[in-house]
């Protein structure tokens, strides 16, 4: 049995959404129908204006739906670093973490040239040029470390190979808080390699 | 740290959705405005419509965009039978499982004196109207078996006393596939009250 046609819809592309299967979006669907008329017109309203507006930032490719984000307009980040990643929900995460003071840069994925993303579509000839402006003396490499992340990676750092920016990128190693037994193995040997001297500081 | 105004705003409207926190938002909010834009499009539309456009059946009160839903004015079902349920999503699992022919008719809800629901706000007076309509020989009371789905359910019964409508209401027993050690003690004493002669066929 199904419902009415529109609920029918309704519940069909509530799907859409990451995570979402038959029965979530069924309850989703009732809950607005039945609970929340006010707040699911809201939604309707917000997603529909978000998905106009909202675009990237002209310097850093994040989203927002200014011409230049916040982030990029404030005073108070060091201009002289730029941390480059993947995606807004990393650069959100770098931020919730706390100490970085620097800038962003987003490339709104990874180079794959099986799946025919090139440098341009990750927006590495804006970053060239935004490199070229001069002012950045480090630039951290924060993709994702998985191999398409560490090619990636690697295309930048030859891309800037012989100009006077620092190349840097995060530590891997073991996480914080983790058991080793559980910790695998080419994290733990990632680990070994890039041993430092013990401090007692 | 944040996006910008717009997008923390999607974040925090998509959380009337039940289930949705805060990590689940960021997620679905950044899946569509980087990889669905078009669905979401969708997405906004049909909700906006569905909440619009979607009301009850004039006759069971079930959810439709139509006057009167398809399954009333089906001429395949018993027009004899009325099943009595608390929501849409009770009607649609008695669908599911089959078998019923009858018809239904929903309360969107159950009486609730402590919250201001009163018998006028589940439908009561339009299940008495149409009672009086005639053809209809049997109520099955579907209510949920919770406190308030049987005060509701007696509530019903008691409007209905001396009507020469026959009153039924769901058996309560052990559920199948179960295992009795795992059955709550209420429902096992239920079930026991409840038995029946032993068949072979």
């Amino acid at each position: 049995m199904s419902f009415s046609p529109l609920v029918d819809r309704l519940l069909e592309t509530l799907r859409v959404l990451p995570g979402v299967g038959p029965k979530t979006a069924q309850r989703m669907a009732l809950h607005l129908l039945e609970r929340d008329r006010e707040g699911g017109h809201r939604l309707a309203e917000v997603m529909a204006r978000a998905l106009e507006e909202v675009g990237y930032c002209r310097r850093c490719r994040t989203l927002t739906e200014e011409e230049v984000c916040e982030l990029c307009r404030s005073a108070r980040r060091d201009e002289r670093l730029l941390c480059v990643v993947e995606s807004p929900a990393d650069m959100l995460a770098i931020e919730d973490a706390g100490g970085y003071q620097g800038q962003y840069f987003v490339l709104h994925g990874h180079l794959s040239p099986l799946d025919g993303i090139g440098p341009e579509d990750i927006g590495l000839d804006q970053l060239a040029s935004r490199l070229d402006e001069g002012g950045i003396e480090e630039v951290i490499l924060a993709t994702n470390p998985t191999v398409e992340g560490e090619a990636t990676a690697h295309y930048i750092a030859a891309q800037l190979e012989g100009s006077e920016v620092r190349l840097s990128r995060l530590a891997y190693g073991v996480p914080m808080g983790g058991e080793l037994e559980y910790v695998d193995g080419g994290t733990l040997s990632r680990a070994f390699n890039g041993r430092l001297p013990f401090s007692t500081e």
